[in-house]
């Protein structure tokens, strides 16, 4: 049960959200620019860095979901995804790709385990700065919706139809379209 | 050095937000909302739980200028900002403060740590369900600007005057406020 009276029949952090729909609106800006955003790192790229972090902090609402949200942006690769949480260095992936979960990993421990050697390697196999940054952001940001979501002690039925159905919508709309379902009313931009 | 070509002279996070304005905007606006909007918790008290947790996160920026925040909240009560850093139980604020660190510090080393009873002892010291709600997310928030800062080994200099003078100016005006002093140009609204 959650820690708090929030909205019954959402899951995880989609409850904290109609709880307070003031901050839902930058954590939904926030992933949506992320993850979703035209970006040189696809969308099933991103994903799979904040399913990496999710899985590594043992948020099943988030691993799951973007997991999903992952394999829906990657032909249905399914597979791919528990690869990637389990061992991603024997997964198939682009050495690119390796290198920044490498940093993700390191940031999910604590900034400071991020060494010059990795951003070094990340940028041998062709990492951009900006590449380098997105990645340092989103797997911090997950260290915040992962805690936000099992903080509340939120509600995550164990279903892997309704996440994959949910994943297959997110990649396609997006964060912010589909966060219009459960956040009761825009709030007033600043 | 920073791991990446991060804009010069800026400490901290703001030399991140000037290089990806993009980002910049939601972090701003969830910071201003989680720390300074009005709010049954007072500026100096929301102030003190995200500097606890950058303290517990390591994070020299931070800590730093959240703290100098706090202070410039609290009639420049450095002591007191000291003291809820090394021993917030024996600090002089309310017993709900304190039992609303108590979960703070349960969300910084990952949400599952929040017992039933931290929350119910929150509760009898008179906590809302909003003010544990924004204590949760302040310490969520927290453990993703701490990674930001260090997971790309921003420039930090120590200089306490820097970061007072800073702190009294944020406590005034706000985060999204100041943060126009550093970031190029507003990113269109969405």
């Amino acid at each position: 049960m959650p820690h708090i009276a929030l909205p019954e029949g959402l899951q995880g952090i989609r409850s904290a959200m109609a709880f307070r729909p003031e901050t839902a609106k930058p954590l939904n800006e926030l992933v949506e620019i992320l993850l979703h955003a035209p970006n040189s790192l696809s969308p099933g790229e991103r994903e799979l860095i904040a399913t990496y972090v999710s899985s590594r902090n043992d948020c099943y609402f988030c691993q799951t979901i973007h997991g999903a949200i992952a394999a829906a942006s990657l032909n249905d690769d399914e597979d791919l995804v528990r690869q990637v949480k389990t061992d991603f260095m024997q997964a198939k992936i682009s050495s690119k790709l390796k290198a920044l979960l490498v940093i993700a990993g390191k940031v999910q421990m604590g900034g400071k385990h991020v060494t010059e050697q990795d951003v070094a390697d990340a940028r041998a196999a062709g990492a951009t700065d900006m590449e380098i940054h997105d990645t340092v952001l989103i797997a911090a940001a997950f260290c915040m919706y992962n805690r936000y979501v099992d903080g509340l002690a939120t509600w995550q039925p164990v279903d892997d139809a309704l996440y994959r159905e949910r994943g297959k919508k997110v990649a396609r709309e997006g964060y912010v379209q589909m966060s219009r379902e459960y956040i009761p009313s825009e709030t007033p931009t600043r």
